[in-house]
């Protein structure tokens, strides 16, 4: 590689599309997990249309050069870290959305904001339902990448249930076209499920189709203070039983104490668990549901606050949501996500308060309990990196050892790839290994995400 | 391969296991497709555990002998037609069922009946959703196969989205653990949703973890006469713009015509098109919901009908389940199962009637309407066998013609590989290609399904 090679490069896209500046290339290291490892590329890519992200990689093809894809940068794993040598495809100018109001379908470029998404279907009647905590700056091709969660998916699922067609440039600059604008195909094998989650280590999606559904009905907002983590977790698991709420968000006393402290939104600093769930159940069967959580709460001894003014509801959801800002906010992080079956959540929520007095760091958690899925966020300083560190992967085995999962919506990334064959096991290690080679044979696409 | 290669085989595994007498081999052959090209398999494995399945794959691989997996044998694609030389493996004998109520999934073996994974979690106040038509006599392996829809899905989604692990054994007999009962989970790339749906070609599930919801709410049903199957299909795409209906079924005035002559069910043998739709809405909600149908059905020009009653409601989904084998009384069959993009449902509707016209044939049509889902079902004789085949051809380019699909959930098998090109493309079926060369390099799982 010379710096010939690389103006072949930006001679080859139009202006302003490829930057070498270090200045510019710099702030494309990261995305928000800060992975002290980022490496620094030869170039960024700020592609504008599916054709630049074809030339580039078939330039990188040419020259045997890495390509890290990068959506908005809020990734909380590692998995747009730059690489060292290799080049940065940005998706940001890439955010053209097109709603087919007939088809109930949003077409949308990968640099669009899961936000936007969200405010362009709605104009319409139409709601795209998966709505992660960053929804308001992360973009669907990121969302698509790690086949993101969020809040809702207690009820309404994840981004792969939501992909109905992608387009995604392969590792020699071929652009294929799966799926389409239809509810229900199964010709050929799952090509478009097995893209979703992959991390940029497949192809890099350069459009989407994503399904949508009719706008959602009003909300009821339930607030239960808990004694323990434990008791709101063993209410969380009672619920679920009959009931499938909108929401069933869990703040712990130390995370509710972030939030308070960042921007006081009047929570209640005592309480061990706050349980913020929601239903959206229509007409009379909206009070129905939140009367049956209630009566769950109550019975494992929380005080429960109901509001049906949906502003009001919403002041809970965003102090929940503000979490993890406001815990950045006290110290560096290490972000967990790990996941457990829905009845050992409260087993899970105790180790890890045991991982944290064990290693003398604290580990505030918020989880969307209903789905089992919990981000224990490891605050640390220089002085206990390292103790954060040892607690990092205890809390990851911990999930493993009940049967859970190391990453249950924000991707193994490079983050987490050490802990994946933990996991996984050597033969399904050897799986994703065989089916990365089959479509990456020179592992050009994202290398060292997913471990793969 | 001589006689005594399968005398290992026998003797490798329990008295009654394996069957070589060719009268116990011949129901083996075929699926309900009745592929006329189906070989004769050198034997049947009946499986009892995984392990037999391991057993008779690595002897299959070590003699180079083609493997075709079968659940109950009720595929409507040949996906599961014997192979001359190669064995079968029924997974008739694993039925097994578990269901644990604190993580509401049920651990299925893949010889188990839809309708006993359905009653099982039944006594638990569990449900699961997907329901084939033939959800009494199909297996659950066979749905993981061929990611099997039904009526439900309109509302509650297919069998991939509630598959949350699976036991696979791979083409060199290894037996790996994808997934658990997690609900969340994206560690690693997403094989476990690349196996649903592959059709035995990557694969042998031995083992499925099913995800279980809340047992559904009590039931309306909507049956609305339409004056053509035009205006039927139109209301449908105007119920789908503000309602998800838990059910939208269409069937044409001919598959009307043809239950009635197989169980005389009070169908209006003079109406052109049928629509029965439920709603499952909880309280008060389902009351509007039919209502809403109700009028877009009547500005159609329909006459409605409508009961709360659960058990006339469920006559006439019956009358709409039994379609098949009431058309299956009239001659031989061939099986569509084309898709198009909801607004395009009715367009697709007219170029199946034009298509029938041509080339003379009778194709009465029943449909999952509100996915956009047909199934145009071609009635010939020796005599109109020819036509029919064109025919049947001709319906799959017309879906592909308007964006459609080949197979919205019967999967393509042997029956339509011929045509899965035309819908996917070169570059598509390659990437196909690829992922299966990775998972099985020798070609000996259910070689000729898929194309693969």
């Amino acid at each position: 590689m010379t710096d010939n090679d690389v103006d072949v490069l930006v001679a080859a896209l139009p202006p302003g599309v490829v930057a070498v500046d270090p200045d510019v290339v710099e702030p494309y290291r990261w995305d928000w997990s800060h992975d002290v490892s980022a490496g620094t590329p030869l170039a960024v890519v700020r592609a504008e249309h599916a054709e630049h992200v074809q030339t580039a990689v078939r330039w990188a093809a040419r020259h045997g050069v890495p390509v890290v894809p990068r959506g908005a940068g809020s990734g909380l794993s590692g998995g747009s870290s730059a690489v060292d040598g290799g080049i940065v495809i940005s998706m940001e100018r890439m955010r053209a959305i097109e709603i087919d109001t007939e088809c109930r379908v949003a077409v949308v470029e990968p640099g669009a904001l899961n936000i936007e998404v969200k405010h362009a279907a709605g104009e319409h009647g139409l709601w795209y339902p998966p709505d992660p905590s960053s929804y308001e700056i992360c973009s669907i091709g990121g969302n698509v990448a790690t086949n993101a969660g969020g809040l809702c998916c207690v009820k309404y699922g994840v981004t792969t249930d939501y992909v109905l067609g992608l387009d995604v440039v392969l590792a020699d600059g071929t652009l294929v076209t799966l799926g389409g604008k239809r509810i229900k195909d199964v010709a050929g094998l799952s090509l478009l499920k097995l893209f979703v989650g992959s991390e940029g280590t497949l192809g890099i999606v350069t459009r989407a189709i994503l399904r949508l559904v009719p706008a959602q009905a009003l909300r009821s907002t339930l607030v239960a203070s808990f004694g323990s983590v434990r008791a709101a977790a063993d209410a969380v698991v009672e619920i679920g039983r009959t009931l499938r709420p909108s929401m069933m968000e869990l703040m712990d006393r130390t995370s509710i104490n972030a939030v308070e402290d960042f921007k006081p939104m009047g929570l209640d600093r005592t309480t061990e668990a706050l349980l913020v769930a929601q239903s959206d159940a229509p007409g009379a069967a909206r009070a129905e549901e939140i009367e049956v959580m209630r009566l769950a709460c109550e019975a494992h001894g929380a005080e429960v606050f109901v509001t049906d003014d949906p502003d009001e509801g919403e002041m809970f959801v965003a102090a929940r949501r503000m979490a993890f800002n406001a815990i950045e906010a006290r110290g560096s992080l290490l972000l967990e996500d790990v996941g457990a079956p829905i009845p050992l959540l409260p087993d899970l929520l105790v180790a890890i308060a045991a991982i944290a007095t064990e290693h003398d760091v604290e580990i505030p958690v918020v989880a969307h309990a209903g789905d089992g899925n919990t981000h224990p966020i490891i605050v640390y300083t220089p002085e206990s990196e390292q103790r954060a560190r040892l607690a990092f992967d205890e809390v990851m085995r911990a999930a493993i050892a009940i049967g859970g999962t190391i990453t249950g919506e924000h991707g193994v990334g490079r983050a987490k790839a050490h802990a994946l064959p933990d996991q996984l096991g050597p033969d399904v290690m050897e799986l994703n290994r065989r089916v990365k080679a089959a479509l990456d044979p020179r592992g050009l696409l994202n290398p060292g995400a997913l471990g793969l």
